[in-house]
């Protein structure tokens, strides 16, 4: 699942000496990890010194907790594992949020605790950052539904228990735990001599070979390569199944991703249809493709209220062959343990059999809507049009949980661009901290940040982080007065969807970048952003920040008829 | 504990049904709560609609739920309860940290949480903000350990599980969580028709009758009143003891307060002996007071770490009788149940009836430094001593507990001040959001916001609502480039201890303010603070900032002693 060096490389400390911290910090080197998100605090410093000390980890320190978790988050999601590292009570505390959205999205991120020594522990002392009352086991007990694995390290169980975590989250793709007690992370510890177990298959031969057999009957069923359709869901990312995919659709099987699954495939592809939102939410093309295909692969889709147009798909199980992490099914049918991976491979020659003389149907071409004129005022339709044409092959687009993720999700992508959004967990402003990450995770690629101004408040300092990286980035910030996605849901008058009004020119100013390392700039029409745009193309090394200022009520389409279900839903 | 007033008003909605949201608003009302603090959510909007149309209660919307906890936090400290509103799962948890703070440090606030509807749950839908499991019970479970009551509302059970938490909110100074769905939110009920339950004395008479016995004997060992002293700690403002501590006090008994509990009593009367930080935290002069007395009251004291100089505290218990929230001790005997405010009552007369013809010892007087020349660079001691030059009778001061704390807590404050501090939880940022809440709290009173720069960037964001709020305030941001107080205990040269380096004269313009609402400076001299601290009060009507740069490992005196101990406990 994850690629394996080399053992431990054995660092030692000044004094001669191999610690737990050191043990901890190659195994993340191992797994690929080169950066730890965090913020210090007492009980985790002397730890930092192994991090900041080792050859290849480099730590990068945010601005909160929250923050340096959706940083995290947005680092393993491109790079396949996180590391972060907080403070005992109110650093992780601060980081619960983040690691939750994790659990929920599957992405598999450790979280080091520093904390109080074993000694004060045992004292039961009232230390700062505990509830004063002599238990120290509390807030990772807090931690139980929502990591995979947790261990309260000692001196006695430490490599033990990190190798058994560290495993534990490359292998469910979810967030774990390890309580860093600081006298337990400057223990003598011997270096590993071997690497981590490598992932196992657990798939049952005999369950594949009875699915593989089902579905050579519903394939057949079906008749040529035009009458299948493949739906690709998140799972496929995360469990490493996209090269698998990628060869079953080479035959040019028609095929849509929902949202959030987004840039999963190429969708300049002749063959992709489209992004699907269920029923109401998706073009006709794309439904039609998708819900009326002779037979149809869900490749790990998991329809959720936000990634499904409200549970508005029409999916015939009859018809349908559906692959999920550990289990498959066609029709009615299910055949596990089978992984999603070998089920895909399973797949490939089956759809590579299937007819192919027959030429595709005909697909009625998107219309291209006309490009607006300069003068024209700035609309969402507009804005997500003219950001739709500015990004290049190579891009990040991280496009935070409201107008931004429901204006971009229906346009397509150039090939090798990166799409991130968060339709399950969805919270407000997770984009702005991931676009941190996600960058860090690949030095080079220029990371486009789409995300509403009142999103944007709620973790603004990170852009401080993110300048002072030096990431080449373009960030847009949606100025449409509020809380419009909630305005467009209930209450579109009432004050609690109200913000405070900021002027984002000033902030690479405030964040103390008058330097040049970032500029900013407001735009209200169509020409303004283009000119814009052009502008952060030509200064590619920098941050660009582009103030957006849109209607104050323009929804795109797609949220349009969320919102209206949402808050029918809702009574 | 906390005053009540007449049952609920009554108020209907358009349709002329009174709903369960609306007995959640009467009822937060009845205790005194004019204002309630969050981030809305979809789950939480129908629900607002309550707060927003209610006579007296008003919405506060802030940037983001951790600042809305902090905020909550501030406010009920002042005001004796507070409430706090987010949605379901990212929002909760992001609020997270605050709560455990409330919990640590006696704060009683309720945190009302919309969630999906119960029609919904039913269903087990993988709806947004939950983890896609079906489970709705899993976020509230994670409350279990830092609410001392919590509930998930039915229409059935709200109006009894409502009172049921808001009752154990108010008694226990704690913290407690309301689960409501929004289709439980717009329930129809009926108006209360009697206010909640009084608060009802557990003391037993006989543990009292007792006590006193045992306390006359210790008291009438020690001679007379000079021969007395008291330390009083946080408490006794928590559990509404002030006023009782106030009378006893009024004999001219020496007495103290911990720095948890400073500004509990009048720093300016004479009898006052300084802030008691243990013996090494102390001046000589507080700690022969504290520690040497023949007899010693220890009202409401909890010591921890931060809060008596790393645990230096020598108190002799044969001559000491401790005061706690639910029992008090005489010496080595313990008398139970019996409750802060009536100990303190019981031993009032007491304390009237010792000599008082000795004449008072004489006290040291504290050495009144050299003020500082106007061209002088600023120095930590510098700046302290010139802000508490600058304080006013009536200002809250909010001190972020790095060097903000330690510099101001030995410094006497003016009579009618409060000092809020945060030393258990400790939580860096804190403050910031708190001043919203304080000021808000208590409308008239200038708040005075003393916050380093690294814990500033925490929470920054909030200024924008003080702004909007328009709240008189002055914000200290102390500019010493980093994490000053971990410098001082481990890795005064790692780069995790360094932060970038922001430009707050910019904040104003940033958060929308070039209206003159707010203004901000840059000061690098004791003149330049006097001239910035003149121009803020002679402009009290906006937010003044003032960012006072200061050497980068220049520390109090106080925290330098416990950075030194603590940097040696870790290992």
């Amino acid at each position: 699942m994850s690629t394996t060096t080399a053992p431990a490389a054995g660092r030692t400390t000044s004094d001669g000496n191999y610690r737990v911290a050191d043990h901890l910090v190659d195994r993340l080197a191992e797994l690929g990890v080169d950066r730890m998100f965090g913020v210090p605090g007492d009980y985790s410093l002397a730890m930092l010194d192994h991090v900041t000390h080792h050859p290849t980890m480099r730590w990068t320190g945010c601005t909160n907790e929250l923050n340096a978790g959706y940083a995290a988050d947005g680092y393993g999601r491109l790079r396949g594992f996180a590391a972060l590292c907080t403070t005992f009570g109110v650093g992780e505390l601060s980081a619960v949020n983040a690691i939750t959205g994790s659990y929920a999205e599957h992405v598999p991120v450790v979280h080091v605790v520093g904390a109080p020594a074993l000694a004060t522990q045992a004292l039961r002392r009232p230390v700062h950052h505990s509830l004063g009352d002599g238990e120290f086991g509390l807030f990772m007990a807090m931690h139980e539904a929502i990591t995979c694995a947790r261990a309260a390290l000692t001196a006695g169980n430490a490599i033990a228990e990190i190798d058994r975590v560290l495993t534990a989250v490359r292998d469910r793709r979810l967030p774990g735990y390890l309580l860093l007690p600081a006298d337990v992370a400057q223990a003598p510890v011997s270096p590993a001599a071997e690497p981590l177990p490598p992932y196992v298959d657990t798939t049952d031969p005999e369950a594949l070979d009875a699915f593989v057999d089902a579905a050579q009957r519903l394939l057949d069923r079906a008749g040529s390569v035009n009458d299948v359709s493949v739906l690709a869901g998140l799972q496929v990312h995360r469990f490493g199944a996209a090269p698998h995919l990628q060869r079953l659709l080479s035959v040019g099987v028609p095929h849509a991703t929902t949202p959030w699954a987004k840039s999963l495939v190429d969708e300049s592809a002749p063959a992709f249809a489209g992004t699907y939102s269920g029923a109401t939410g998706s073009t006709e093309d794309t439904r039609r493709t998708i819900e009326d295909a002779a037979a149809l692969i869900l490749a790990g889709v998991q329809f959720t209220d936000l990634n499904s147009g409200l549970f508005s798909q029409r999916i015939t199980r009859a018809r349908t062959i559906e692959l999920g992490a550990r289990s498959a099914s066609v029709g009615a049918a299910t055949f596990a343990p089978l992984e999603l991976p070998t089920a895909l491979a399973a797949l490939e020659p089956l759809v590579a059999g299937l007819d192919r003389s027959a030429p595709a149907g005909p697909t009625t071409p998107e219309p291209t809507p006309e490009p607006a004129a300069d003068d024209a005022p700035l609309s969402q339709d507009a804005l997500w049009q003219e950001t739709a044409g500015f990004l290049q092959a190579g891009d990040i687009v991280l496009a935070d949980q409201g107008t931004c993720f429901y204006g971009m999700a229906p346009h397509r992508l150039p090939a090798d661009v990166t799409f991130v959004g968060q339709p399950l967990w969805a919270s407000i402003g997770y984009t702005l901290p991931a676009l941190l990450g996600a960058c860090t995770a690949q030095p080079g690629r220029r990371g486009i940040l789409l995300i509403g101004d009142g999103a944007a408040q709620l973790t603004a300092q990170e852009l401080a982080t993110v300048i002072q990286q030096r990431l080449p980035a373009v960030v847009v910030v949606v100025d449409n007065d509020g809380y419009t996605v909630e305005r467009a849901i209930h209450g579109p008058d009432e004050p609690y969807n109200d913000i405070t009004h900021w002027d984002w020119t000033h902030a690479p100013a405030f964040f103390g970048a008058d330097d040049g390392r970032a500029a900013a700039t407001k735009v209200r029409t169509v020409g303004e952003l283009r000119a814009a745009f052009a502008d952060a193309a030509s200064h590619a090394e920098r941050l660009s920040i582009i103030q957006a200022v849109v209607p104050r009520d323009d929804v795109p389409a797609l949220l349009d008829t969320l919102a209206r279900a949402l808050g029918h839903a809702k009574r």
